[in-house]
């Protein structure tokens, strides 16, 4: 038997907790996985006397997480603290700075430090794990990295936060509008109080972020994704969605060609029968597609206690076990530099919802718009008579550029009769 | 730059032809993702004249796999003539008795002698990897082993035959019968001409009793695997099933309880919203339920060329890059004997088909038939009067024994006015 692993895990909140439980629960099955014990030597968190339902006797306290990271008697810190920057950064740089493993779920803090920290790790030659930062517990870090390292994927696409999944599936489910359904995710826990970071798509762009990188062998750039949230989504567009023949979920997609890399999360319509509309509820999935594999999907529980506890700890018996691989896939050095396809070149499909006053003349004002920018209607639905009233036009197109749909949307915006800005959504159908 | 890795290759059939094409065709991509160049030095394979588009000049060529296994100037010997017996297994004792790495594709070789070949690679020190046995593309045997090491899965269900998908999903589709979709399918090659293996269940069983021993580290029991394939499936059935909610999938299951381990390879009634209901066509899927995860699920192809040869890449990449793990999660001196739960002892709801003479009385007998089995009678459809011919009666039941279930079976066969053995079909809705 080899001697044990020893882990220092700073963050006692949730996910420390429960990560923290998970392997005293199962210390014999990761004992016989991993040929070695896994022992948690030291933990570190802000209040020392909350009761966590944990016996943590005989583990040494640290008030200091970069003390711990530094001092502690471990080969691994597991940094579950959180923020893209401040102490849990600290925390990681002090451990590596000393050669010891970092395992993280800091999704933050690698969409935005991961290259740097990457470097440092690979330099000082320990592991840089963050297989829970991306998707909670699936392990789409080691199926992009390793299970389809023998492919070259140009596209993904991803379901990337359980809280706008649960609020758009829901949605479609009751018919019910946007803001009854965060309320009631927020009292249900799947909400956070402040939600703006998930319902924005900041979080699905972090973890957008590390996944291109992955899977193209470039340097994470946080800043090049283009993010829109959910905000906006009306219920009736649930309903015309449905209509039509799609879901609407909140994607990140990232390609990869000729023209440069292009990152964005966005609410899309997928059809139906897509893979990626199958994914509900708070569930998380991606689609990766394989130039040998063809298409691959990997989905469950992207957040929550239980399912980050798995994925940390998976991290974790793979540097037991003594595996290692290059941190993005390739070493650091090997990433090359990020160059954007801009957003303006997206070439596909649209949805777009005018409400306009109900008179005549209306549609061939929008439809002159749009042709106007050289875009073609595919389909439209209008409906709902209000004499004098305000009544909503949907269209969809055919491919076009975002560029052309820009253009066209302002001309729309402009017209007259139109009471508000138009609703646009992507129709993603691959 | 480590030196290069060398490989040889037993077998050139689609498979392997397909292994050395992506090898030469992504020379540079996984010469950095694994630190250190990818080269195949020998082949071996029947036919030496035979075209098969590949520039196999500068490669050591070997008649006999076997004297490759043992001569070749290779670290890692590529398995992939197939076969349970014969050439294909010594071939791979050879490699594993000189201390070579050994990468196959062979289901029934893992499956039938996986344990004896993994217990001698451990004892050599050798890797004996084995992902593209399973699911084909999907890194199903990575996920298990090593995504979700963390956790205790106590039940994984699979489709694991993409002909027995496509000829259900078509069947569905279409509503055709089973003998037509099957033609077709030999005709697009998604069936062999003998496709006895594939619709009769073997094939999937063989999957099954490998999943099962990483799932639950026990020895692998193929003998224990109860298997029954789709011939029997009539094109009303699938009707019946979409009007009852649910869809006809053929399921590898296999759960761990008190009572021990219960493999099974059947039709089955999943419900519509189901994960693994999504799974369409040649596709394949695995869902499994862990204690920390929750429910996870991988998709993708599970034959072909293209998938088939990405997943033994991804395990040459795993040698190359000098990772290791336990054969079947834990090393194989450390593999439980597996406690059979009998097939009688499943647990749960039945749809039964009875084709019966339309006269009075008749659901009577059935019904009278259920309750002196103590199953009670969940949904009832008797439809389409047809005068003294010959009608189908579908029935659904709670939740009930496999052996009161079969001795209900037995009953209603031997009723006067039941025409045919009577059809049943388990539903799974977990």
């Amino acid at each position: 038997m080899r001697p044990p692993l020893k882990l220092a895990v700073a963050g006692l909140g949730v996910v420390g907790a429960e990560t923290v439980r998970l392997i005293a629960e199962h210390a014999k099955l990761l004992q016989q996985r991993c040929g070695r014990p896994i022992e948690v030597t030291a933990v570190s968190a802000r209040e020392r006397n909350k009761d966590r339902g944990l016996d943590l006797g005989s583990i040494h306290w640290f008030d200091d997480p970069v003390a711990m990271a530094r001092e502690a008697d471990a080969e691994v810190i597991c940094e579950l603290i959180g923020g893209s920057d401040g102490i849990a950064k600290d925390a990681c740089e002090a451990a590596i700075e000393v050669g010891r493993h970092v395992v993280t779920a800091n999704k933050a803090l690698i969409a935005l430090h991961g290259v740097g920290l990457g470097r440092a790790a690979e330099a000082a030659g320990v592991t840089l794990a963050y297989e829970a930062a991306v998707a909670g517990g699936v392990p789409v870090v080691k199926a992009l990295r390793e299970g389809l390292a023998a492919n070259c994927v140009t596209r993904l696409q991803g379901i990337l936060n359980g809280t706008c999944n649960y609020i758009l599936t829901n949605m479609r489910e009751t018919g019910r509008d946007f803001a009854e359904i965060l309320a009631e995710a927020q009292e249900y826990g799947y909400a956070e109080a402040d939600p703006s970071f998930d319902i924005d798509g900041i979080d699905a762009a972090h973890k957008l972020a590390i996944l291109t990188s992955l899977t193209f062998g470039c340097e994470i750039d946080f800043e090049a994704v283009h993010i829109e949230g959910i905000r906006h989504i009306d219920a009736q567009d649930i309903r015309f969605a449905t209509e039509l023949g799609y879901k609407i979920k909140l994607l990140g997609i990232t390609e990869n060609s000729e023209c440069g890399v292009q990152q964005r999360v966005h609410p899309a319509l997928v059809p139906l029968d897509a893979p990626i509309a199958s994914v509900e509820g708070v569930f998380n999935g991606v689609v990766a597609e394989g130039n040998f594999v063809g298409t691959t999907m990997f989905e469950g529980r992207g957040a929550g206690d239980g399912p980050t506890a798995s994925a940390v700890v998976a991290d974790i018996v793979d540097i037991a076990r003594g595996r290692q691989t290059p941190t993005y896939g390739v070493p650091v050095e090997a990433l090359s530099p990020i160059k954007v396809r801009p957003m303006d070149e997206r070439v596909g499909p649209y949805y777009v919802r005018v409400m306009v006053s109900d008179k005549p003349g209306v549609f061939a004002d929008i439809a002159g718009a749009l042709r106007d920018s050289q875009i073609s209607i595919e389909s439209a639905i209008q409906r709902g008579r209000a004499e004098g009233g305000v009544v909503p036009v949907v269209l969809t197109t055919h491919e076009t550029k975002e560029a052309a749909m820009r253009r066209a949307l302002e001309l729309i915006a402009a017209l007259d009769s139109v009471a508000e800005p138009p609703c646009m959504i992507r129709i993603e159908n691959s």
